[in-house]
């Protein structure tokens, strides 16, 4: 007997009331109600249930040529479109903190394709006819191959369509500013301290070249990403699939996809540990260290406006305090930062999980997959939030570039050639001591003319080797 | 002028149009579209907005004394109500990737309790009269001191309402398990090979006295915690503050909450790190690491239910396989181990963002806020249902845990003082070797009786020195 | 057979050559042969040597009492003492990286103490007589709780005769220093961005406040290293060892410390876990983010010595550059903030080992302990080196610190009370837009005389609240 | 005025007495003086110092091409090629923790190489002639390039020449195994819970393919730490070498190691980060992981001998225990799984020194190095260790292996395609439940004959799609 409201479900565990106006079964429910752990925010993230609606479309489509229903097979696609498109996105409550296998979210998925699928044929929601949640929507597949086939799908759409066009404009906008401020000389730091001169063209296009390292690190690992598990069903043998299913499969995914994934070469790896997600997560630390750099020089190179180093002014995008007026922060700098920490954060806890599984099931799929989607997530979003709020509006504090790189005492490494090391030394040692300029310096020492340092010291000659 | 569905707000930066239905201003809309990243799961947590409720709400009550007009000041505390209650949930939309000083949340809440405190007076939403959401909400603060003040109050309220109760409850089952299973004696363990013997209940007392260390490592934390940074307004100096303000927040706060505050000794400290946060989430890693331990142990000793230990039996709450009739898995144990991964990956975040501060302000607090609450919540919420959906229902297999003990050669030890060692492992490896019993070894040793053999190796007897 | 300039020894697997000018025996042997992993520089650390002789000293002593004849009693406590003040390292060969349990190690001890001990009563290396390393240097012991009993009491020992007095000293020196300071008047920033004043002198007592609780954090985790594990034998039962031999072994390493020890309330606890070494990190890796914090920022603020932020000098130590004369760079804190990256990162590694034990015995313990006692030696070290030629040395550029604030904008808080939040905005705009000072605007918008500014803008006056 | 013992060198910061008996020189003792942290096993490692040898042998070849004098040219060749033999070992004293550029260890090698080029040209060691340390020995070099470039020699020649080899030999072998093992078919286990069965062959394949997997990992980071920052001097800008240096030094270091080394496309780059540390640190986190599934695996099949699943033998070694005679332990898992710990903590590490550099040079250079370094040496040592006293001598438990498979209750998925789901599950139920085998279930439910189930029930026919 139902509540009102509510509509019975039922799986191999008994009855369950369930809202009468979700889509979701039996499995869902009783996984909502036994892993009550962290509320919405900690949901299956909808880019692993777009991939694992993309699998089950693939899955339809092969599945109608082995003899599926037509009818029903094109119902469940119908169904599949609408969850591709994030229309049911409400349908799929559960959180990441449930079976290790994902088998419950897979269920779900299950159900509600399975329920959809009914109302679009004009069935009943519940009755499993004409279109069961596992003899039909889930035909031939298992959970243990379907759910990382659905990690690796989602990956790679996620890293394809979101994460490389975000560095990718990144790079660019960086780029650009690095061309504009190709010639404009300022001192170089090391350990913090005054060194020799470069262009602050050459300081960015540093930080060009650790993004077009970054985006090549992340492409290094699409190849074993797109390989896919689907085919091993329980423990990778395959057992219940029919032979060629996983290659079929990896082919309608690349189809519906436009992106080339094949089948994983050896179904027991592909199930029993999830070393692809470690190892991309791998390359998203490394982007997230690279870019954790970037933003600090940046901030620190737009410190001020008074006080601080003052070479570059940042965009001003919001006030910044309320008891000290005109205060502007490097607040696109700051949430940038702070997503680099999660990221790393991150690769502490998926390289955790992935160490943990056991024979033929690493059972920390959805912590593993939760983690990788919301480090690319965040790390696009933050690119090109940084991009478009911080980079492409920096602007170089010319003058006061130059005033600083003129004071500096490195300069004096110019003068090596000409006076020597230990008077050079002399020259900058007094000029330090005595809080002169190097000029006012190596006069009083005699050492040269004022004609002879201005012929020597000339920062624009000290950027590149002669 | 404002488009439909919306009114105007401003700021020092200028005027933004904010939907007609929400209470936030302008700072909170421009922040919404400057950052935005990574979507409604990475929101700033509920529980931190709940604690800078709070704050409003004791501060509040201060200014009052100190002159603010009673009217606005009730206003105020009204709204303060309401937020705390969980009502005003949807007027705060910001995410955690923000300004580092986490300024726009607070600003959030200043003008969301603005703008519901001008509607309680009657006034109109976005004038900022008769409650200004800086001259009034935040009157004697600064984002600097009120965000690390709430931080604080958000950690120790989740650790004390949500946290402690889930780990004593959980420290409970276990130890009524412990009790339970006080008579029954199995084979020991060590490094996964069979050791000598202890009951079941000593193996499940070692888990209780994990716990109970993990609930003192938790508390040990509070005094620091506890400690609140409101009064050092922008830089520690409390420069605008009242002298005394600081003190009397943190007397009202605990009026509020219950529980013991005390404001911070050093406020530049309080502003410039935030080392108790990380010695916090230190804490709650500790506990993880006991968790990982304990959920791990139980689900290998519930392997099975053939193939494994299966010393224990775990409650089935649901199917485990579609393609598996009767496969029922260790599913809490997952969700647990799961989040302990994630809290370990947090503790590397919050690290590494706790030691990124400069000069007078830490500018991650954002994020390490979120990473600690996310902890406690999951740690909290996985600790109960792990405690009502497996422990309280485990039962211990006594006739396979028997059997599987008295094959046991490690019982060979309770020789050792009767025939000596060196006859005792001749014993042990010649039963390895012929894979008989070590009766049937010592016999044809002609080493002892059966008699002998009964008297000596009594598994009862090696449960404590003796 | 023994080849020449060796000798036999033997163990339950058979005979062994030994080096003949070596005290350990046959498992020693057999380890170094089976586990040749790292080099000399992953060995056991020889504060764990130490712990370990310590513990032998006490239950040799205990043991006497017990009935182990006096002559060998005495010769094994000549041993340990020779152990203790490290005369026999040489002997102590083996690396961390062998089995779990930290067996060979202890072997490796209780060989050293025996073969050592005959040779004290004239007997013969290897003969096992008169002293025996099992029956007599390991009576009532097991590796099981005798290695992480030693683990105890050398993170104790490391902790309070190393790690505590380093950082005192270090807080000592900084406190120094901050009333050294105290009335250095000098421009706050936050966000890295210029803010309200205050001293260098109370920039510095957040330093002495993070290292005063730091302090307090690792003394908070001793209670829990304090407690040993001995008596729990194999498993925890304490089979074989004579009840009271536990709470013996307490209180002899007590007497012979100086330090209050117990034995563990739950022996199943301290051999199946080690979660008091991923608590007393847990503290450590606080104490490194504070460190890392105030390494970073005496760089920062000693950065220049014309292009940075130049307000302090630090001591200069070595040449920094071989081509840039005169360069001075911050080594110390480059020394110490790669150490607080290798704790942060000990961190994570004892937490993995802690959290993979398994039933009656965690087999991580020499990682663990491996990397607890590197970071306490490294943290202790640096502190001493960072005090010695950093700290004690830093002078404040008085002049620098003073012109810099005079430039601030953020001074123009003070002007709130007086002309208004607006008002003083537009100044400071005007002068961030136009260059000029504060005073300079402010007069050109009319809103005060020269007589009010330096009336009202007073840094002295906004250190504190009013 | 020398002590006895000593001499005397002297550097720009003055004179100091030096042990007679040491090729360093003044710069090298004043770190030994000023950097006294962590002791002798936190040397600079000494694949670190060959690297810088190999580096220092190539540029003395280029240099003479450039005008050096043939005869000190050569002169400093021998000497390299002492120091790559590992001759010189003794003459490398500084530990890790000290200047972040390396610059110690860099004018260490320096100074050594000088003076033994002095002793080899029959001069006086400490007078710098004809051999001087900067003047020749560095000759167109910085350490801000030397020390990146020496680190990336050092990883390349390391990954290649050990850590590779190594994990070949362990694939091969397990490769062995999982051939030797094709026809023993097991159950499979998911969620720790029996499930379907497989072969031990497929089961070890999955293993093979992880280390497939992570060589090819490996060997995808060569091409960016292949790229050599030499050329870039003090801040990436080339100041004060030749052009051309750059490309002839990798060219150089080409010939002498074998390996393809390019100059890094940009300079600026590879100073300023350490990215490449970092990305080839990340294969290796992925390794570790891999690494603690297989060990782990290994571990807990081969628990036992009687209480675990004993479907594994491993070799026996050493004695396991003191008390418990035949006891022995999975030891070489035990040593590879916490050098996997190590390595995902070293992996923490060098993320958070790699995300710490500030402008032109990153200065956590010598801990990144050391940690990664480590890991390669761990990783390579422990899979020699494991492969050779564990995986070669693996006994597959036929016998029990085949008698705990057919006791399982999940081969009853044979029946679904006969019986149907449902009755299938009746059986299974009942069998769970009443302790008989299926066929007894099956028998008594009357849902087919025993000559039925024979012929279904095959687990040969369930290790492939059919």
């Amino acid at each position: 007997m139902t509540k009102s409201g509510f509509r019975i479900e039922k799986d191999t565990f008994g009855e369950l009331n369930v809202p009468i106006d979700v889509y979701w079964g039996a499995q869902t429910q009783r996984s909502l109600q036994n892993f009550d752990i962290g509320g919405p925010s900690e949901r299956m993230p909808p880019a692993l249930i777009k991939g694992m609606a993309i699998l089950k479309k693939a899955a339809a489509k092969i599945n109608m040529e082995y003899g599926l229903d037509a009818s029903v097979g094109e119902a469940i696609i119908k169904a599949t479109d609408e969850v591709i498109a994030g229309k049911l996105d409400a349908h799929f409550p559960l959180v990441v903190w449930q079976t290790g296998s994902g088998t419950q979210s897979h269920m779900n998925v299950n159900e509600v394709l399975s329920n959809r699928a009914i109302e679009i044929l004009g069935g009943t929601l519940g009755s499993k006819t004409p279109v069961h949640p596992n003899d039909h929507v889930n035909m031939s597949q298992s959970s243990n191959d379907s759910f990382p086939t659905a990690m690796h799908i989602a990956a790679v759409l996620e890293i394809r369509e979101r994460l490389l066009p975000a560095l990718d404009t990144l790079k660019d906008a960086i780029k650009a500013k690095s061309d504009e401020f190709d010639n404009i000389i300022k001192i170089g730091r090391t350990h913090l301290q005054d060194a020799t001169p470069l262009t602050l063209g050459q300081e960015f296009s540093g930080y060009v070249q650790q993004l077009t390292y970054g985006i090549q690190r992340i492409q290094n690992t699409l190849p074993r990403l797109s390989r896919l598990a689907q085919g091993g069903t329980a423990v990778g043998t395959g057992l219940n699939a029919r032979p060629g299913f996983d290659v079929k499969v990896a082919e309608v995914v690349s189809e519906l996809t436009g992106y080339p994934f094949e089948t994983a070469p050896n179904k027991f790896e592909a199930l029993a540990c999830n070393d692809a997600i470690v190892e991309a997560h791998g390359a998203l630390n490394t982007v997230a260290v690279s870019l954790m750099k970037i933003a600090n020089d940046i901030r620190l190179l737009g410190s001020g406006p008074r006080c601080g180093l003052g070479e570059l002014s940042l965009p001003e995008n919001e006030p910044g305090s309320s008891i000290m007026p005109g205060k502007v922060n490097p607040t696109q700098c700051e949430a940038m930062t702070m997503v680099c920490c999660q990221v790393m954060g991150n690769n502490t806890t998926i390289s955790i999980a992935g160490s943990n599984g056991h024979f033929e099931l690493n059972v920390f799929k959805p912590v593993m997959i939760k983690n990788l989607l919301q480090s690319i997530r965040l790390l696009s979003d933050a690119s090109r939030s940084f991009t478009n709020n911080c980079v492409v509006g920096i602007v170089a504090n010319r003058q006061k570039i130059k005033a600083i790189m003129n004071e500096s005492l490195m300069l004096v490494t110019a003068l090596n050639p000409h006076i020597g090391y230990d008077k050079a030394a002399q020259c900058a040692k007094k000029a330090h001591k005595e809080g002169t300029t190097l000029l006012e310096a190596a006069l009083s020492l005699n050492v040269l003319t004022k004609e002879q340092f201005e012929a020597w010291v000339k920062p624009e000659e000290m950027l590149a080797p002669r």
